[in-house]
């Protein structure tokens, strides 16, 4: 089983920074230009137009043309820039009595109005060629024009620059899709999907099938959406997965499906999360973890857009316990280092008092993280707010240390740890000038993930300082494998629960551990996680009934 | 606009008939093999088999393969089917005792368990192939096995010619699955789906947009499923179709969108509809009905199955009145003739009363049908039902009239009209010896609607008696086209309402009749017909503003 969310993965598109803009706008006719080594969309098949507003380069010299688009601007009555979702291209309005019907028309039609206009293909005249424009070389000499629509005053400018508020451009989205960087996120989308199913089905002969959306209730898991039947008291729920209906596909013999699959979870809006998102939803029968990950991996290789950097897969994995231990989180953000050291060692024989208090507890550990060139790039307030952050969201103090930096704001804690332990911690963390090493104690797993909290929010403060740790052209994938089966109950440590769900497979060199300590039983599932987001995850599922019944029956006590 | 209805076409091929059932099964394997003239699709990526049961030949003699499957039966303890989605393959038990472990595993399992097996494919023995098995040249020797899921008795067994009540199949969903015949349509709609895709995304630049399912209420239409929200007395809806969003996404200018859209329409079960079902939902910008019909028409060609004789295009077309006048339905079965002709001239001067007051009214007219034979198939039972059902269902009078055939059942009414109309009737209806004419009386409208139900009522009951009108392996394309706008308001026919919607393009040819006669205006609506059943309709839309105001406001009084 595997599950891929697509709307976060959009999400990861569409972030509308003024650089990243830049550069997908750049790439708009790059897609579309690698995308013809398959074969090139026909995009004014069936249609008025005869080409789009993008494709006039000077191959069309001489030619008669009728284009469709939007009128982007207008250079005193005499060129008019038309727009479509290809591109611009430049029109010139005829000035000779004879036309003045046409003239007339694109003269006095506002910005934004559609029109359709036919004409010749011809140079620019020398020296006004603009070659920031991909149709730069080119304008088209119009003989006929028609007014399709004509255009009101709007509430914001469609053009790239003019800065809107989400608000605005959520209350106007039809006007805010016009957008280059819209209009390129739903077809990069729309093109990334297709090549999916390419690769599934055509390629590989899973069977898409849509599966109901009224449905049952399913027991646990997420806030279902709830809608009356016609009958009285009855009533349907919205899947939060379609988990069941493909699992007695696995039963009826179809063996490899998938489906682009619409979920719902009626728990509010969060950045990450809508009521309603969508997923690349597969199941397959006699696979194993390598199998499933392979077939990912080629999954994502396959469907990557050309203009990024082709994947290399393998992609790297890392178990939950490594990921805890130096991220502090299943999902490490792996483009950047400053992982977690445990410098428990170094202080068995510390007389700090929290730190000897720390130590002496069952899994008690010293943690650190090293921030290079944080003396440099963070201010006191940074520190502050840093350990006023680990005070008030874990309770857990923090200690910032500068085993070498001339300047030093040091607690008198931290100078004496200082004292005692700097050329043991400089070797270990490889520390140099202007390094800042943040300094916790406690429990292993909430030391862990303090400290891999705190790391997000250094890399944050020290991006906003100016510095680049996260290359926004890096895609850094992970699978975290081998997470825990069960964890202990919330409510009742005494007992164990699924940390997943009851169907998720043993590790199959664990099986002996189920009957001894079930507590210590790695499981077969695992997490896809991009730039430190999980993007998707599944697992093997038992299909042993013995085993099954004695998990739920026993172990689960279900 | 066009929308054409997926889950109508799939039941369409699903029919579960013996006859249908024995060609569709023959089909399975060609239907892949033809596919792989684009790409083989690799089936055993990533899995623990190496091949498929169904597709071993004498071309993998000597390979070591592993397959896995199901058990479909075992013979003496030497020989078991093993069944995939892909087909039937014979294994070889091994007898020695050193196998012994093998043989018990597989000799034990009960049919319809899960096993894998690996093994070496070897010659049958001369004599012993199995020319009617496309595995029959072949067995596989079986090396190991391991059974993975054992299977209990099973309510029915799982094999094509054991008939199952459709009641059982659907409680026992998972097992049906695993039928030749449900394989056969969920792999057949898979395919035909994403060939849909592929021409509409790869081909013509289509872009393919999710558009949400949590949505508002929409006037009119049909009933809809209602969700509560989070917020009380505020409610989402369930869309009947993602109308309002594709019309945003036009104005949005993503000129060329399509989506495999789910609906949801709260109004119960019948064969033909079921509240949610799935439609391919398309709109564009800047064309015209020329334009849209040939997109259709390209893409079912297009994604038309390999096993089928390929789609002639174009399809014929005929206007909506004409479809009135000839079947008396606007969506006529043109697999057969049996069309209603007018044969008012011939009674102009008739004394036969119900006829004289028909064809004095406005409108009036006498209609009949000929059916070819119906003296030798019909059966006197047969008339009078069919009289009864038009008298029942229509409050309309038939006689059946026999112009030529020696037997006579013809009442005193249809006995005076014989005499004075014979020689005409046989000259313009090519009337031949046996057959019957079906004729009545009343408003043109009317009197086309009774005889267009009489005619598939007489088609069954004909081919109920083994004559054969409508060819099974036939797809009879059909658009009909040019609608009126406009029909009388029900409640109050001095009032117009939309034929359709309010949206709809008025037939560029009856632009003045707007202003004049309303009434007579033909629409842009479109719908497409297969073998008598709508299987896809649309319009073109109204871009104009103030031609939409004038129709809201002033003809339709919004």
């Amino acid at each position: 089983m595997f599950s891929c969310w697509l709307s976060r993965q959009y999400w990861g598109f569409s972030t509308p920074t003024g650089r990243i803009a830049h550069l997908i706008r750049g790439s708009l006719s790059r897609t579309l230009v690698l995308s013809s080594q398959r074969r090139t969309p026909e995009f004014s098949s069936f249609v008025a137009r005869t080409n789009t507003c993008g494709e006039l380069r000077s191959s069309h010299l001489g030619q008669e043309v009728t284009l469709c688009g939007w009128i982007q601007y207008r250079r005193q009555n005499i060129f008019l820039v038309l727009r479509d979702f290809h591109g611009l291209v430049q029109v010139v309005i005829p000035q000779e009595e004879s036309a003045a019907s046409v003239k007339k028309i694109l003269c006095e039609a506002p910005v934004e109005s559609v029109v359709q206009v036919s004409g010749t293909v011809i140079s620019r005249p020398p020296g006004q060629e603009n070659p920031k424009m991909p149709t730069g070389e080119i304008e088209v000499k119009v003989k006929t024009a028609e007014l399709l629509n004509s255009c009101k005053k709007l509430p914001f400018e469609i053009k790239d620059f003019v800065k809107k508020t989400e608000a605005l451009r959520l209350q106007y989205r039809y006007l805010d899709l016009r957008s280059f960087q819209m209009q390129y996120n739903l077809r990069l989308r729309s093109q990334m999907v297709m090549k999916m199913r390419e690769y599934l089905c055509n390629l590989h002969g899973f069977v898409d099938i849509e599966t109901p959306t009224l449905f049952k209730r399913t027991p646990g898991g997420a806030k279902e959406f709830v809608i009356p039947s016609r009958e009285p008291g009855k009533f349907y729920c919205l899947p939060q997965s379609p988990q069941q209906f493909k699992q007695l596909l696995m039963v009826g013999g179809l063996d490899r499906y998938f489906q682009v699959a619409r979920c719902y979870r009626d728990e509010g809006s969060r950045p990450d999360r809508q009521p309603e998102f969508t997923q690349i939803d597969i199941e397959m029968s006699f696979v194993d973890q390598t199998g499933i990950r392979s077939l990912i991996e080629g999954l994502l290789q396959y469907s990557w857009p050309n203009d990024k950097d082709p994947l290399v897969v393998p992609f790297p994995s890392m178990t939950f316990v490594e990921a805890l231990a130096s991220y502090g989180t299943d999902k490490p953000d792996t483009r950047f280092g400053m992982k977690i050291i445990d410098i428990s060692d170094m202080f068995r024989n510390t007389e700090v008092e929290f730190l000897q208090d720390a130590l002496s507890k069952p899994q008690g550990a010293v943690k650190a993280i090293c921030i290079s060139e944080g003396a440099k790039y963070l201010k006191r307030k940074d520190i502050e707010s840093i350990r006023k952050f680990a005070a008030d969201h874990f309770n857990q103090e923090v200690l910032p240390v500068f085993p070498k930096a001339s300047r030093n704001w040091n607690t008198p804690v931290a100078q004496s740890i200082l004292e005692e332990q700097r050329s043991g911690l400089i070797r270990l963390m490889e520390i140099q000038e202007d390094d800042v090493v943040l300094l916790t104690a406690g429990e292993h797993k909430k030391a862990c993930s303090v400290l891999g909290k705190l790391r997000l929010e250094c890399a944050d403060l020290l991006e906003a300082r100016g510095l680049v740790l996260r290359d926004p052209a890096l895609f850094s994938f992970l699978w975290v494998v081998d997470f825990p089966l069960f964890l202990p109950k919330e409510e009742n440590p005494g007992e164990l629960e699924s940390a997943h769900h009851p169907f998720t497979a043993p590790h199959p060199s664990d099986l002996q551990l189920l009957y001894t300590e079930p507590e210590k039983v790695r499981s077969q599932h695992y997490d896809l996680v991009l730039n430190g987001s999980e993007i998707g995850g599944g697992s093997i599922r038992i299909h042993d009934a013995e085993l099954q019944r004695y998990i739920l029956a026993t172990l689960l006590k279900g």
